[in-house]
Formats: structure tokens, C-alpha cells, sequence
């Protein structure tokens, strides 16, 4: 007993983390299994349990079965409370409980949660949890009130309105792409206050807890010394320009083919949601299907790309690719140096963004491959928009989840896990412990491209 | 006048190479709009030339002209010159008329070969010209006699297999991609002879001009402490791992599909010979629209990692690819340095690695939206094949070359003269002048991926 507490005392941080992360899967898989939680009458095999249990953890959406056909409002009531565990992180569901039962954070908890939203400062880690939980179960709450009362309409009981309410802000604050209408927000297509709520629910939950927190302290104006820091000018701008460029795609690829006879209004939101959408939201109000595969391929470079570290969202993540691009800018210049906001970044950020960039392209290569072979059925595109999606976290498909072979459904589970945790992360648990050189050989310079 | 030449002068040398393949270029272009390059009757419009001659200078073999039914004996004879151009490199070409004019080598030319071959010892770049043009052409003759006396069985005159047979072989071997057969290698499909010796003139031409060298030195015997350099072994190792994943990936994805019915034998030989002609070669021995678009994805990685540097291949390079890869282990392993084959990398080349891999990453990206909205009549997957084969100078085509409108032949022409050029050349010459940093910013951390 005292045995298996060493060997968990013994983990790195990263190991920890993917542990707890599995842990959380193992739990879901079972609240996912108790009785009450299925409709009459319905049977799903334990790997689709599975498969729903990593999606909801990792906040993902992609189903292989239709959510409000198969689970009881138990049900669903327990996908929002795993989608809270994958959105808000169980390292500060961890921590919040901790501070519950009136324990003191110690050093190696205070470093799991470093970590997990790799926070680069110990102190005020505790603060910062705090603040995670009250600030997005508060946007979550002021979402399901202002989407209930709006849903009065569209239903006949409250309490159905109810449930669509906070499902819909749930699904959305955690960009848990799940959807209980059915057809994801579809039938909301000419209702653009419901799309204006969700995409403002989503960026809140993609851009990034540090962001808010900054934003709270900005907008309470105590500190007249704050200013923001470096990480949020960075990962805004880029979701700003992220955002902007994928709703001038889509507008450019679509406009006269899947839009082709909708009004103006129509094209422009339908373009700006699934811009926004593709961050990590997963949600559409549009049968994505009927867009051309030059989108599907565009859509999948910004689902790889994915949201801000530290958010409910996945993929290599906003900075990572400001970091790549500054790199290359600077490189070009012969500058030894990156500045940007009248700061610099260090060389250690530099080559995290290049491990995680090479990692994530040789994941992605690598499931693309084995799907092309397992899923001789689904077009190359659909493989391809499906495998960034998992890995982004994003839960938007254009339709194969279901008919997935099982060695594909493991393919997207472990994609989708790998893709919530993190690659640094994922990266330091396989790398296992660090391993410092004793000795160097001669240098030898090289041809490089 | 003198005015110009000290303008000349005070280029960087990869602004010097770009200059020397742009004019390499308008010579070539100048050369097919001679009276005699035609046949009788046949006119094609100017942009087909420029076309011709970007594809011919860079060696890659993307034609929007069919070259047995446009060109007459004379301007079949042009191309091959043309090839030697782009395949040896115009920086040797031009030592050596230096050499033959008997006139000593200077720093600045030094440099210049330095920066195209991207070789990185000052001393021995004259000895280095002459041995990269006298192995290379001895190659093609060997390759030229060898086809020509093979090819009599196949052709009525002596001749036509004499045309046929040094066609093939400078086509080969400047991994030129060019035929005059009308059909690339289809009509050998069943002639294994032909096929092994196209491979190994390919593979010759595409495995590095320092590794010839090496090779050459290492056969003679001379120098008793030679030993193989870094370089040299990174891409043999990793041209070699290339071709074993090729081939092993296209008998995955065509064995029961596009080779389903053909003998063990066909499909083995088939699967190598694609899997050598996607590192640059771009000769095809079977009609590869056949393929299944996974297998054109596959191939499109393939065509987009390329060839060793220094060699007449495109792409990103086996060298940029392998340090990629090294790279990632050891930072996973919390390792400071990197190390392979007892040498230590040294850190510009990782930072090289990395510039080449976002900027060919964002070139490929943009070049495919660009063509995704110029080519509606094109599926997704034929442009980015296309693009992927143009920018590792590859050559084969799904069959969109002839009908690409004239934006997106632009394209295709841009991305052929950087894959040629090389992108470290490409990115010092559009960088200007180096910019040193002359003051620091406070450093600040940035949460990554
Ligand atoms: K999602
Ligand atoms: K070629």
C-alpha cells in the first residue's frame, strides 16, 4: 500500500498528469455503464462506451452513436459532469477538492497543476485554480440562464428547456462539441442569437484560462501596475488572426458552391461559425458534408492548429504556431534574437514549439496511415478531416465515427487523448527521465534543405 | 556599366543564386523559341515555354505540352542541355567554364558554389566542381551506352534508340523527369532491365553529389584515415529508411487495389520503382491515376520530404527530415545535445531544420488554397499532389498540369524554381541584409503546445 503511494510520489509531473487523465477515462467509463443511464431498450457495445467516455473527457464530440437517442437526461446529465472534469481540468477539480477538506497545496501537487495548464510560476497556483473554477462555472451559469430562458420558445416545458439550456452551454464554455438536438446546431441555423451566445461561450473556453484571469484583474482595475502578459498578447492576436482568416476561407471556397442562393447574412454567419467552430468548438449550424473538399482540407489545417494552451481546446495550440512564425521571421533576418511586444522569447519555447510541431505532424501522418488502411470505405479526405479533428480536439466529422473499424476507434481514442493532454506533456511521459549527456563527441556541421 | 557589375558584386551570394537560376531560365526559354525547336505546325503560347523552361531549369518534369509531339530532334537535344543546366547545378557549369577559360577561382565564386550546394568547407570547391561534372557525366554515358545498345531490340534505326537511350539516361539521372516516350516508363512496365538501371541512375543523382564524392574516394583507397562524413551518413541512412517506407506503404495500400491481378514480381517491382521515383525521379512505370488517393496522399509526404541537399532533388530534404527526427527524441529525453553517429549536431542546424520545415509547411499550405480556388474543375487531393510534386521537384502528376489556369501555372512555376533553389538560398535572399539585434527586451516565458 505504502508500496504503490512511493511509486505515484515517484512519476514526473507529466506522467501524473496522463495517470489522472486515465483515470478520469476509467471513471467516466463507468458512470457511463450504471443502469438508468441508457433509454429503453438500448445496448451499446463497452468499446463505444469507451470511445464516448475519451470523447467527453477530452472534450472532443465526436460520437459513435446519437447522444440524446441512446443516454436517459441521467445520462446526459453525467456527459455534462465529464465534460466539467475534461473542460476545467482534473487537475483543478484535484486541487479544488484539496483546498475542500482544508489540506495546504503542497510542492508536487502545486507542480502537477503547473504542468497540466503549463503555468510557468509556482506562486498563486492556488489562486489561479480558484479562479479557473468560479470564473468558467459563472460563464457556464449566466450561458444555460440566458439560452434556457431564450429556449422558452422553441419548447413546450421548462424543463426541456431547461435541459437544451445547460447542455448548450455546457457543450459550448467547454467545447465539448456534443450535441443532444441531434443535429448539433442545425436546427439554429437562421437563429443567429443562439450561434452569437455559443460562439462567445466557445472563444471564452478556448482562449485560454490565463487570458481571463487577466482580463478579470484587468476589468477590476485594482493593480494600476498590471499590465498583460506576453502569453495573452500572443495567443489572442493569433486567435484573432486565426478566426479572420478562416471565415475569409471559407467565405472565399464557399461562397458560390455549399452557400450558393443564402442571403448575405446567412454566408457571413455561416462562415464565421464554423471559423470559430473550428478552433475547437466542434459545433456547426451547417451539414458540413456539402462543402467542398478544398474546405474540408483548409478546415483540417485550422482544427491541427486548435486553440490557446491552457484552454478547454487541443491541437498544437495558438502559440505554438506564433512561435514557428516569429522563429522563421527572425531566422530569415539573421536576428539572434526573437522580440515581439517589446519583450523576447527564450530559446527553450523555441524548441518546444518545434518538438511539439514535428511530433504532432508525425502523429497525424502516422493515424492517417493506418486509417487509409483500416477504413477502405471512407474517402482520404474524410480520414484526413476526421484524424485532425481527434487531435484538435475539435469533435467536428464529416460523418465516418460510426461506421470506424475498431482499430480505427482506437486510432481517434488515442488521438483525442493524446490531443487533450498535451504534447509536451505526453511527450515527457513517454521520454521517461531525463537523461543528461556525460560526454561530447566532436561537432560536425551538416547540409540542411 | 561598371556601375552594374559592382551591383552584382554587392549581392549575397543566395541572392546570387536565385540571380544565376533566373537567368538560367531566360536562356532556356530563349532556347525553346528558336526557329527548328518545333514541329512542323505545332505552336504552343509563351506561357507554356516559361513553363517548359522553369521545369526543365529545375528539373523536375511537370509539362502542360506533350515533349515527343511538340519538340522536334533539335529541341529534344536542348532539354537534355537544359537538364544538365538545372541537374548539375549552374554554379558548376559556370567554375567550369572558369576553369576551361583558365582563369583562378576567387573567393566570391567559392562562395557562391558554397551557398548552392550548400557545402560548408571553403577549401577544395575547385577540385569539388570538377569531380561533381566528371562523375556525373560519366554516369550518364555509362547509363546513355548501356540503354542505347539495350534499346535496339525495342527501336527500328540505331538513331532512334541512341535518341531514346540518352533521353533516358539524362533524364534519369538529373532525376529530370522528362520522357519522350509519350507515357514516362509505362511501355517498360514488364522490362525489370530497364527499370533497375532508371533506379539506380535516379538514386545516383538524387543521393548527394558529396556522397558520390565520398564514395568515389572511399573505392580509390588513397587516403588510409578517410572516413565517411556526418552528412553523408544521415542521408544515406535516411534516403535508405525512405525507399524501405515507400515501397512497404504503396504494397499496403495497392497490393489488393490498383495491383490486385498482377503477378508477386509486377507488384514488388512497382511499388520500389514509385517509392524511388516520389524521393525526385518522377518517372512512373504504371498509369498512377490508378492509385487510390490514400496512396497519393502517401506519396504526396513522400514527394514533399524530397531528396538529399547538394544533389538534383527538391523537397525539404532528407537532411532537414532526419535532424527534425533526432531533434524530437532527444528533447523528449530532456538531452541538451544531440548526437548521431558519434558527432554532435550543431545547434544552426536544428534552428536550419526548422526554418526550412515551417517555411515549405506555410509555402505548401498557401499554394494549395491558392489552387484550390483557381482549379474548381480539380479534386483536392490531384492539387495537392501537384503541389507537393512541384515543390520537391518531383514531376509526376495526377493529370491537372495541362489544364491548370494561368494563376495556378504561376504557382506551380514559383514553387518549382524555390524547390530548386533550395529554401535556406530562397529565405536568405528575400530576408536582405542581415538585421543583428542592438538591444534586448526583458525575456519572458510563453505557455507552448
Ligand atoms: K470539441
Ligand atoms: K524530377
Amino acid at each position: 500500500m505504502n508500496k504503490s503511494f512511493q511509486k505515484i510520489r515517484n512519476l514526473t509531473p507529466a506522467q501524473a498528469i496522463a495517470g489522472y487523465y486515465f483515470a478520469a477515462i476509467s471513471i467516466s467509463f463507468i458512470l457511463l455503464r450504471l443502469p438508468g443511464v441508457h433509454q429503453q431498450g438500448v445496448e451499446i457495445p463497452l468499446i463505444d462506451t469507451l470511445f464516448t467516455a475519451i470523447s467527453a473527457v477530452s472534450v472532443t464530440g465526436l460520437t459513435v452513436i446519437n447522444i440524446s437517442e441512446t443516454y436517459t437526461v441521467f445520462g446526459i446529465v453525467l456527459i455534462m459532469f465529464i465534460l466539467q472534469l475534461g473542460g476545467i481540468g482534473i487537475m483543478s477539480i484535484g486541487t479544488f477538492f484539496w483546498l475542500l477538506l482544508g489540506k495546504r497545496i503542497g510542492l508536487r501537487e502545486r507542480q502537477l497543476i503547473m504542468v497540466d495548464h503549463n503555468q510557468l510560476s509556482m506562486s498563486g497556483v492556488v489562486k489561479l485554480i480558484r479562479n479557473i473554477i468560479s470564473i468558467l462555472l459563472l460563464i457556464e451559469l449566466v450561458g444555460a440562464v440566458i439560452l434556457t430562458l431564450y429556449f422558452m420558445q422553441y419548447y413546450d416545458t421548462f424543463s426541456e428547456a431547461l435541459l437544451q439550456g445547460v447542455f448548450a452551454s455546457v457543450t459550448a464554455t467547454t467545447n465539448g462539441g456534443f450535441d443532444i438536438t441531434g443535429a448539433s446546431l442545425v436546427p439554429y441555423f437562421n437563429d443567429y442569437f443562439v450561434q452569437v451566445i455559443t460562439m462567445l461561450l466557445i472563444i471564452l473556453g478556448a482562449i485560454g484560462f490565463p487570458v481571463l484571469i487577466e482580463l478579470k484583474e484587468f476589468i477590476s482595475n485594482k493593480d494600476k501596475t498590471f499590465r498583460f502578459s506576453l502569453f495573452t498578447k500572443i495567443t489572442v492576436s493569433m486567435f484573432g488572426i486565426l478566426l479572420a482568416v478562416g471565415t475569409l476561407g471559407i467565405l472565399a471556397l464557399e461562397s458560390f458552391k455549399a452557400f450558393k442562393g443564402l442571403s448575405w447574412h446567412e454566408t457571413l454567419f455561416a462562415a464565421i461559425f464554423h471559423s470559430v467552430s473550428s478552433r475547437s468548438g466542434g459545433l456547426v449550424t451547417f451539414d458540413i458534408t456539402q462543402f467542398d473538399e478544398a474546405t474540408n482540407v483548409f478546415m483540417s489545417v485550422l482544427m491541427f492548429i486548435g486553440a490557446s494552451p491552457s484552454s478547454a481546446g487541443g491541437g498544437i495550440r495558438t502559440t505554438t504556431l506564433a512561435i514557428a512564425i516569429l522563429f522563421l521571421i527572425n531566422f530569415a533576418r539573421s536576428k539572434n534574437t526573437i522580440q515581439i511586444f517589446s519583450r523576447e522569447i527564450q530559446l527553450i519555447d523555441v524548441f518546444r514549439s518545434y518538438a511539439v510541431i514535428i511530433l504532432a505532424t508525425g502523429m497525424v501522418i502516422v493515424s492517417t496511415m493506418i486509417l487509409f488502411i483500416t477504413e477502405p470505405e471512407a474517402s482520404a479526405i474524410e480520414i484526413i478531416f476526421e484524424i485532425t479533428s481527434a487531435f484538435g480536439t475539435c469533435g467536428m466529422s464529416l460523418g465516418i465515427t460510426d461506421d470506424l473499424s475498431s482499430v480505427g476507434k482506437f486510432t481517434i481514442m488515442v488521438l483525442m487523448f493524446i490531443g487533450r493532454v498535451g504534447l509536451i506533456s505526453f511527450l515527457f511521459t513517454i521520454g521517461g527521465k531525463p537523461d543528461p549527456t556525460k560526454f561530447h563527441y566532436p561537432k560536425e556541421r551538416v547540409i540542411i534543405g
